[in-house]
């Protein structure tokens, strides 16, 4: 069973380390106890949502951008998204044929 | 402040009318209680992530459909999202200009 607070929680953690911040600043931002913030970002607490936009503004990341990376990445868990499992064609003539997978 | 669990309500309520099913078949299908479906749909409650996971499920609409959706309604609500307020000059020359507003 895909989880939305596993991949709410991963989303947050990437775009906090992303912006270089620990867990106590955004906590502390935030206003929510660090140890918390930790289960969240584990995906073993569900934030309520009051809690979700504290965090987002904490992290400068609009509640908009988390939620649309929570669905791209429970999308590739679905299975709705595929990957191209060899390079397009058209980059192969734009690239040019000496593009090879050493 | 912006609650994501009015919007994750509103998404999953309008899937459901989209369906033409009613709050007792989607509440029997996904084993939860008619009342607490309906405070989910209204945004008094969140769900947990189990419960968005039946009631997906229950809708046959993926999770990730549903958290994108709820990312699009949020950005618009943060002024992310733009719409023309002009009938844009490509589609004018498409549809001709007997396309008018009356």
């Amino acid at each position: 069973m895909i989880l939305v607070r596993q991949e709410i929680g991963e989303v947050l953690r990437d775009f906090r380390q992303q912006k270089g911040r620990t867990l106590r600043q955004v906590a502390s931002r935030a206003s929510v106890a660090l140890g918390y913030l930790s289960e969240v970002e584990r995906g073993q607490k569900e934030a309520s949502s009051e809690i979700l936009a504290s965090v987002a503004e904490a992290l400068d990341v609009p509640i908009s951008t988390i939620m649309r990376e929570v669905g791209d990445r429970i999308s590739v868990l679905e299975g709705l998204q595929t990957f191209p499992d060899v390079v397009p064609d058209d980059l192969v003539a734009e690239v040019g044929p000496e593009l090879s997978f050493r």
